[in-house]
């Protein structure tokens, strides 16, 4: 979505990439990169669902930081002051797709010159309280669902426990199992939504032998995307536990079989 | 939604209201206007669910058609290769509001010149077969099953026979009943989709007494628009004769009472 979001930019204003790991297929979070004090906002996307990489951290902006949330809002806690705008779909950790969300902090409001269609305007949505359209109700009745199973199963602090728990059995087998490696290596840098692995060096032949035997458990949609390849376990909040667990069974089978 | 659509155009290219009935509150379709044949293309809203008009044959445009179907499309049949584009919202006559539906005539593809956002340009969606966004599966299924109930039902050209009856007996019943009367005059001009209804003249000050009625009845909704006054039904496809045939007994009741 980072490639995505540089895209629109570059249509309406100028715009500076100010980090990438595009060097390594994107299999890390930039470091020690600069913001420059003299753009209007610096954009983020703190989860990429492709390569497996989150911002698990409020970094600090000089200037109003505007954040992608996509696919990772709701699995973990946030400080929301950090953020100028915050947006998303829902349909990761929140309601079936169909609705969005933006969180905006007021003073980020009512600075674009050009014209913009009504619609892309959040002053519209602001002014209409979300019924300039009309609203789609049910995922939005769908959101508010899940938002009363989130504050029942304890909030964000308890789903975000409950998710480094399921991120963790799961990367924890891929280190230890001989036929896996995670893509991407820096532990910080792992998204706990979105596990990505290939097989190790020397293995890459039983590849399609081992998303045979996953799919022939019922294992499905573990494939990676194909520009990294490999597998892709996704393991948004409404994953329960016992699918990590199953999947790690798995892996673990077909270990001992290919030995 | 007519102004909306001039509001926007307005932010983009030069636009020219053709014909408009404001003189009137909306209340006819307007007749003996010219359509200018210089310009790139001609908007219409087929039908006006607050003033309750609709344009219920195709028309004969010397340059493209573009028609905002949102309140009629799959009420009654129409002639699409009249139409360059038709668009509009699902939730009137085909599913929860949430997914919205394009036809367009590839030829009138290509033709802007200025940046898009790429989520505005339908050639986006085209290439990408209706999936550059995470499709609201939610609406779509519900889509799909509306159109089988109106194929089994007999299609279009069966709805159109109870949509025309259901706003036939309701009009019919507003003419008869001596407290009511419609708010547009030519026949021709009434939406099958939206009645709108005012109380006659010195029976003004029955109207909240009616609305009263009418909800202890269990009729709710009926409230016509702040602009129209009165009372509006909407009979969309969903609607069983039934409700029509239950307001129109509330209505006749009303009457009786009265005098």
């Amino acid at each position: 979505m980072v490639k995505k979001a540089i895209k629109e930019a570059k249509m309406f204003g100028e715009t500076d990439v100010v980090a990438s790991s595009e060097d390594k297929n994107f299999s890390y979070i930039p470091k020690g990169y600069v913001i420059p004090t003299d753009a209007d906002y610096f954009h983020i996307t703190t989860n990429n669902t492709i390569y497996g990489t989150e911002i698990k951290y409020d970094m600090d902006s000089p200037i109003p930081l505007v954040a992608d949330m996509s696919s990772d809002i709701f699995s973990r806690p946030f400080d929301v002051s950090k953020y100028a705008i915050i947006y998303g779909g829902a349909q990761k950790n929140l309601a079936p797709a169909g609705v969005t969300f933006v969180i905006i902090r007021n003073d980020i409001l009512g600075k674009v010159k050009h014209h913009l269609p009504t619609m892309l305007n959040y002053q519209t949505h602001i002014d209409k309280e979300s019924m300039f359209n009309t609203p789609p109700v049910v995922p939005i009745f769908a959101a508010l669902q899940t938002l009363k199973w989130l504050k029942d199963l304890g909030g964000i602090e308890e789903i975000n426990k409950i998710n480094i728990k399921k991120a963790g059995l799961l990367y924890d087998e891929i280190e230890r199992n001989s036929l896996f490696k995670a893509t991407v290596e820096d532990k910080d840098d792992r998204s706990i939504m979105n596990i990505c692995f290939v097989m190790t060096e020397g293995n890459e032949d039983k590849e399609k032998a081992f998303f045979e035997f996953a799919s022939s458990k019922g294992m499905i949609g573990i494939k990676g995307h194909r520009s990294v390849g490999g597998f892709r376990a996704s393991t948004y909040n409404a994953l329960p536990i016992e699918s990590v667990e199953a999947l790690i069974a798995t892996m673990q089978e077909f270990e001992q079989a290919s030995n």
